[in-house]
């Protein structure tokens, strides 16, 4: 156990709603922000905040259309988001093999 | 996916000192000061902080001992703090089964 364990951890993917988002995302094609406020239990504004963070990374991206004259934004990840996804949760499973 | 997934996830321990100071005392019986320090690459009030925030939630003890005329202080998991990070991991390993 050295810091190379915990080096490729990815502190952006930390906080569990961010850590939720990226999951569902990454089970799912996409998911639109009010499915994702359900599944997660967050407020609107709180949501909002750890999407921000999210695209600023670039590891989500965005579309907003009008379904039924209501404005929906649907999110998918970027090909950045699911590689950097993939290498944060690989070094979560070293972990926990190490544990064990 | 739901809420449920996530919600058993500690964002205690979501920064990564501190999912590198809980595996750390997971797989040893115990880990002094310095020894965490450089394992894991952290300034002294870095780690310190960190440390702080397990102790007040009563996931890890110290002991203060003079080695050498040197002071030394050596952590180890409470019975509290290995339960919590065991059901941290838990729902971790269910995230990258999920996401597999």
């Amino acid at each position: 156990m050295s810091n190379k364990i915990i080096q490729n951890i990815n502190d952006i993917f930390a906080p569990k709603a961010r850590l939720g988002i990226m999951t569902i995302l990454a089970i799912n094609e996409e998911a639109d922000f009010s499915s994702l406020k359900k599944q997660l239990d967050l407020s609107d504004g709180n949501l909002g905040a750890h999407m921000n963070v999210l695209e600023k990374e670039n590891f989500v991206e965005f579309k907003k259309a009008f379904v039924n004259r209501r404005p929906k934004t649907t999110y998918k990840l970027t090909e950045t988001g699911r590689k950097a996804f993939t290498e944060h949760l690989k070094q979560l499973e070293a972990i926990i093999k190490k544990v064990k």
